[in-house]
């Protein structure tokens, strides 16, 4: 009586994750279906004690299937998330393309699991720069009322998939040895080095990965009154997002209160040690479920104001994980 | 006719980028003393075509001396800079440990010039960090009137020295064989990772790196009405430091003027190339003497406000440069 799961993009980096965690978690699969472009089609993936054959996705790949996690793509997603859910499963979209679309759910299971069951067939899976965001600032909304968020992110190359994390490395190597190194997906030099993300530029000056931390959060927190303005930037790391949050409140917060709240938020995990200097680290969330939050201290500069410093890996709770945990909500496994 | 010029910690990254740039512009030399720990006494350095041996410092070691550049350390400063001024000379002093003394110039010859001239034997250096902020921020000051700055840093190696570079490199280079590696100066694992700034944390929750950028910006800008909050973080990356500045000004900026102001500015070089998402980056900066701005946008989260990205050589106008540009006015060459 297991559910019938497909995975759309399962080559890639979020797709080979949701593998491991659907694994780890004991998902209840009936059947497996791993789906990806034609020129994946054919590789073998193991899950579990299991190899499975990789099949080219089609529009006919959804009969019988109760959900799809989708990560292949936006492209991929508008262009048979439809089909999916005409076949009649729910798809869980890792991509933007739904997003912000009117009637589809943008969940992230610890904040708005409501939101899961209001879906027509798509539940949205939030940015991973926000979810790592929201995550740790949502029990600190509902005490102290959120007005404005300045955010600085410092991404890790997973967000731009499998090719670019071993892009990074192959780079470095290279830059280390003096040797030339052509790149395929990383648009710019990234040994010991770093950029603003690039993601497309709008109107506005702010690239699209930086409007879906603004307009992403409103909606997962269901209040058009956050301001969040950011400034996302890609770094030299594998696998975690870390973000400089400066958050101002409706009311003062008391930072013994915050800590317990962010002490007791589930997916959170407040790992510091003052004396030591010792704070969350991308190499400590890697690989890892909770987001990690730590240095809350008060904003010298402005009063009802913190800085606090978060770090969540990108491809687990930033995308995987969060999806999971949606169809986990919804399947009430 | 040529001046004395002794430095203070000869062998450092700083140490070995200052005699780089005095014979780069030329700086008027007539005798040149380099000062060292006794560890790295009697090694060589290069100074134009001449092997220069690198002396003991003492408490005699400033005799006839007019200028002397200090980069070895806030206890080394503190403990010979008072012998290097009683013996007439002028200490130009990169350390920490008297920009905040009254009575000390601390001095960005680009925004506060006239204030080289009120020294009494000792004027100091800011914070790299402080600096690359404080530059392209002065002209904009000046017009708009800044009210806050909410500050993210992305902070090279090279701002905990020579070794600290090296060892990044090191460091990486074993990760990528997968070999252990033992650290000596870097506090945490650094290959593809990033951490908090690891100078010592005060008693509000600031670092001491973060309270530098706070303090010492009122005091270059001879306004105490600043308010600043920074984030420091240590990224793997060589030599140049990117900062996010989310900056609020008392009147409504003209985006235009704002690039205009920027460009007319000594010491600054506007570097965008906005149809290409294309903006400053450490390797743009590595070895440069501007430090460069780009990604100038309004906040769409509040009014009178920019979100601006900044990069600086760390060792060029974060510090050695900007102490040879100090020496320049003084002796007026």
């Amino acid at each position: 009586m297991g559910i019938k799961v497909a995975i759309m993009g399962a080559t890639g980096a979020v797709g080979t994750e949701l593998l491991d965690i659907l694994a780890e978690r004991k998902f209840p699969i009936s059947e497996l279906r791993l789906l990806a472009s034609a020129r994946s089609a054919g590789k073998t993936l193991q899950f579990q004690d299991e190899d499975i054959k990789v099949r080219e996705l089609t529009h006919d790949s959804f009969k019988g299937i109760d959900l799809v996690l989708a990560s292949a793509g936006g492209k991929i997603s508008k262009e048979f998330a439809p089909s999916a859910v005409k076949a009649g499963a729910v798809v869980v979209d890792n991509t933007s393309y739904f997003r912000m679309t009117e009637g589809v759910p943008l969940v992230i299971p610890e904040i708005n699991p409501e939101d899961i069951f209001k879906h027509k067939g798509i539940i949205a899976n939030p940015n991973c720069s926000t979810i790592i965001m929201a995550l740790p600032l949502w029990p600190l909304h509902k005490r102290f009322k959120i007005k404005r968020v300045v955010a600085a992110t410092y991404q890790a190359a997973s967000g731009a998939g499998a090719v670019a994390m071993d892009e990074l490395v192959s780079e470095t190597a290279a830059y280390i040895q003096g040797q030339d190194f052509n790149r395929t997906v990383i648009p710019h030099p990234y040994a010991f080095n770093l950029f603003p993300h690039n993601s497309p530029m709008t109107e506005n000056g702010y690239c699209e990965e930086e409007i879906k931390m603004v307009k992403e959060t409103r909606k997962i927190f269901h209040d058009d009154a956050i301001r969040v303005t950011a400034t996302c930037v890609r770094v030299p790391v594998l696998r975690a997002h870390s973000e400089a949050l400066n958050v101002e409140f409706e009311e003062e917060p008391d930072i013994e209160e915050v800590y317990a709240l962010l002490r007791a938020m589930e997916g959170v995990e407040v790992m510091e040690d003052r004396a030591n200097n010792r704070w969350p680290m991308p190499l400590d969330a890697s690989g890892r479920d909770p987001v990690l939050v730590g240095r809350v201290r008060k904003d010298s500069s402005q009063p009802k104001t913190l800085d606090i410093w978060v770090v969540g890996d990108q491809i687990r709770k930033g995308a995987a994980l969060n999806a999971v945990q949606i169809a986990e909500k919804l399947f009430k496994t």
